[in-house]
């Protein structure tokens, strides 16, 4: 028998990393950078609990990812994230070269794609994996969260 | 006699922290954030050492910042920033919805303007304060690096 490690399984991940976040009342993103079928990183949002802005997921694994590679660049690199990427976050990815983006959630209103943000020329870009999924995570949170308030 | 805070002082404090970065071999970008006439973050791009692209002064900045205030927006604050922000600090000052931006030298490649990158609406910029300093300051690092390579 053969492990099929396809993307469906590494977004599989990040959605499990998602649900960490839902359950500290983060906004549910969640992301894991993978190379040569390996997962050397993973994140979840954090800008509540970190009062920072700059914590989105993507942003921490990108740090994680290069810290374990010894080097900046994300070449061979694939990131597997729950919602498309910020304008901040594809920014980074940009800097950082990374070979591919696979995205399941689209963000219509704040995502790099509405807003214009530049990748890297080199990067592939893949979404709609798990789609259905990651979108409903982000609507039950929002829902929890408006009848909380 | 009365001491003046105006731009420039602050963003000759920013040039200080440029020439850190210089000195450390790092493309000299250096940022401090303002408040109430008050220094509350430093920062200076320390991309290559810490082997990070999201290590960029601003980041850092935005970061120190809200920790500072013990929340995550900027409002009330002023960034100065010794070169225009690319797509990822830009796209993180969005999130900060900070009052102002302050930049020296502009970065026609790279640059959030030429990229199409949104700031929030809240946020005024100013730019071309000591932007001959500056630029001066990121020529001769271009220059030595060249030179030593």
């Amino acid at each position: 028998m053969q492990l099929v490690f396809d993307d469906s399984y590494f977004m599989r991940k990040a959605l499990e990393e998602a649900e960490y976040a839902f359950e500290k009342g983060e906004i549910p993103v969640g992301v894991v950078v993978v190379i040569d079928q390996q997962i050397i990183a993973r994140g979840h949002n954090l800008t509540e609990l970190l009062n920072d802005v700059t914590a989105h997921a993507e942003m921490q694994a990108i740090t994680a990812a290069a810290n374990f590679l010894g080097g900046k660049y994300l070449k061979g690199c694939t990131m597997y994230v729950t919602l498309e990427p910020c304008q901040m976050c594809a920014g980074a990815l940009y800097w950082s070269q990374i070979s591919n983006l696979v995205f399941a959630a689209t963000d219509p209103d704040r995502g790099y794609r509405k807003m214009g943000t530049r990748l890297h020329p080199k990067t592939k870009v893949t979404s709609g994996i798990m789609e259905n999924e990651a979108s409903a995570l982000l609507k039950r949170f929002f829902i929890e969260k408006r009848n909380l308030n």
